[in-house]
């Protein structure tokens, strides 16, 4: 399968998250309780793994597998550092509301980047640089509040110690992805061998998390297995189910695509999440969506259209002579 | 001198002038004729100009001068445009509001980018349109009303007759830019030849205005000549020479360089106002302000800086090769 067929199928899928999440409300509040659903995810996301892992071990060769504990003890990390990542955003939250919040969240684009290029020594030309800034540029100003928006909150109103959580967070969440795309790509096992033991984690990590969460309760709502499928509708599995099938896609693309190409999809996503809202709950369109569309389609083509198709002059000698534009790309492959 | 140079000292008068013309009222209004300020501004551009010609007629080789009338009679068509477009730009402001006509005036960047390569047929790489775009995209954004604003229109809420007179004007504004450029670079004759006619004109049709006006207010301030200088205080006058000196500059660029580096001298002018606006007049600083600039720098790298420079990853065989470098760039002068 291509990259791109991936990414695309990313896109649609989280953007899909949020629209099935609003739909499985009934009245504006969840029937179910919606701690549960990440644990499901998680569990979904091992057994579809360990189904692929069962099938391809019939095969041969069979799949590699490394069961060395110097090799299995990184796989629970992306676990803890995505638990750390969950207790700083809720910091964050005390000290910024929810749309400061998100606009900030875009941050990690910018992070990711750097940490792409200092964790995982990856080079990215000026053009790719300005891309991932115009990126989460883009992005931002699609979230700008429109005039006459009832919150309205001004630039920098909030304590310094959010957004410096704010930063905090968007380095974590960076740091997460970086770091998985590190172990998948650090030794070439079979992805559904990496996707077990990263899922196998993740479900512990969960259940730890609701668990903690009922002692915190103190158990007024029961322990979390007796309301694990309490409320749940057909909506809520479909919840479940693509949750669990986005994390699939991602762990395939740390794998045979990076970081960046995530980083485009979700950012696509969350573009085409707020155009269907549009039409779906007849969100009012603003000047600065369209105007943030703009900026992220013209920094997708930036980051990966072939360098020499951006910055080649329309010129008539070109056609009579293709052979001086392969040599001029051929140039540039063979510096990276 | 560098058209740089010339780009960025017209950045900066272009600037004041909107600080000027603030700063020129008294208690929120004009105490002078406003519509006398383009036509003295006319004069005095004539006087400077006739003065360089005098001047270059002294020495040797004397200026070339091109006095056939075929190539006379082109010079009042720049002024014919203007008076064209003042007229449509007041007929678009009886269908939309200001804030609504001020955002459509971006579409001129856009515009000038179609007819420079249309009329003047002048090539761009696919990155240097990417650029014009976003530069039109991030001067949009830096104007997008704040939250909270007093004057909140929605996207495309005024009558579509306002959005076509809109382009319309645009697309007039574009074209006298780009008129301009084809007569200043038709022949090789003095600049300051040029200019003389072409403020000849600009006089006389400035003049012709003012006439007009006083016919159609019935003489009820008595006829320009006697509001010439009237409530004029230094201000004012800084106004009209700021305004004559950014006319002499277009019109060096409009020969040694072009209408896109005129157009990025203006946008960065609109921007740098804005900045300057939040220090002088205490304007509040917004979210979208600050994204604009950002898009409107990434713009300004882009278009200007050298292709090769952009596209290039960071490889150390470079440096131990300059060579492969230098060659890279030739090849892309050579293909223009």
């Amino acid at each position: 399968m291509q990259w791109y067929m991936v990414a695309l199928l990313l896109t649609v899928l989280t953007s899909s998250q949020g629209i099935l999440t609003t739909l499985s409300q009934s009245n504006g509040r969840y029937e179910y309780d919606y701690a549960t659903v990440p644990f499901l995810a998680e569990v979904f996301k091992l057994l579809v793994s360990s189904m692929f892992l069962w099938k391809e071990s019939q095969k041969s060769p069979p799949p590699k597998m490394t069961t060395d504990w110097r090799t299995v003890r990184l796989y629970p990390i992306p676990s803890i550092i995505y638990l750390i990542h969950n207790n700083v955003q809720f910091a964050t939250l005390t000290y910024v509301d929810t749309s400061t919040y998100q606009i900030m969240g875009n941050l990690k684009i910018v992070t990711t980047g750097i940490l792409f290029r200092l964790v995982l020594k990856r080079k990215l030309s000026n053009l790719q640089w300005m891309a991932i800034i115009l990126l989460a540029v883009g992005t931002t100003t699609s979230q700008v509040k429109g005039c006459g928006e009832s919150s309205c909150e001004s630039l920098l109103s909030s304590p310094i110690e959010g957004y410096m959580l704010g930063i905090l967070s968007a380095c974590l969440s960076a740091l997460a992805g970086i770091y998985t795309e590190f172990l998948m790509k650090k030794n070439n096992d079979s992805l559904y061998w990496q996707n077990v033991q990263l899922y196998t984690f993740g479900s512990i990590f969960n259940m730890a998390r609701l668990v903690v969460d009922d002692f915190r309760g103190g158990f007024e709502n029961g322990p979390w297995w007796q309301r694990l499928f309490n409320g749940y509708s057909i909506t809520t599995w479909m919840v479940v189910i693509n949750l669990g099938s986005t994390g699939l896609l991602v762990s395939w693309l740390m794998k045979y695509a990076d970081n960046i190409v995530k980083v485009y999809s979700t950012s696509m996503a969350m573009l085409l999440t707020t155009v269907l809202s549009v039409h779906l709950f007849n969100f009012r369109p603003t000047l600065q969506l369209f105007l943030g569309i703009i900026v992220c389609m013209m920094s997708l083509h930036m980051y990966f259209a072939p360098p020499q198709m951006l910055v080649d002059l329309p010129s008539p000698t070109l056609k009579s002579d293709p052979e001086s534009l392969a040599e001029a790309s051929s140039d540039r492959r063979s510096d990276s």
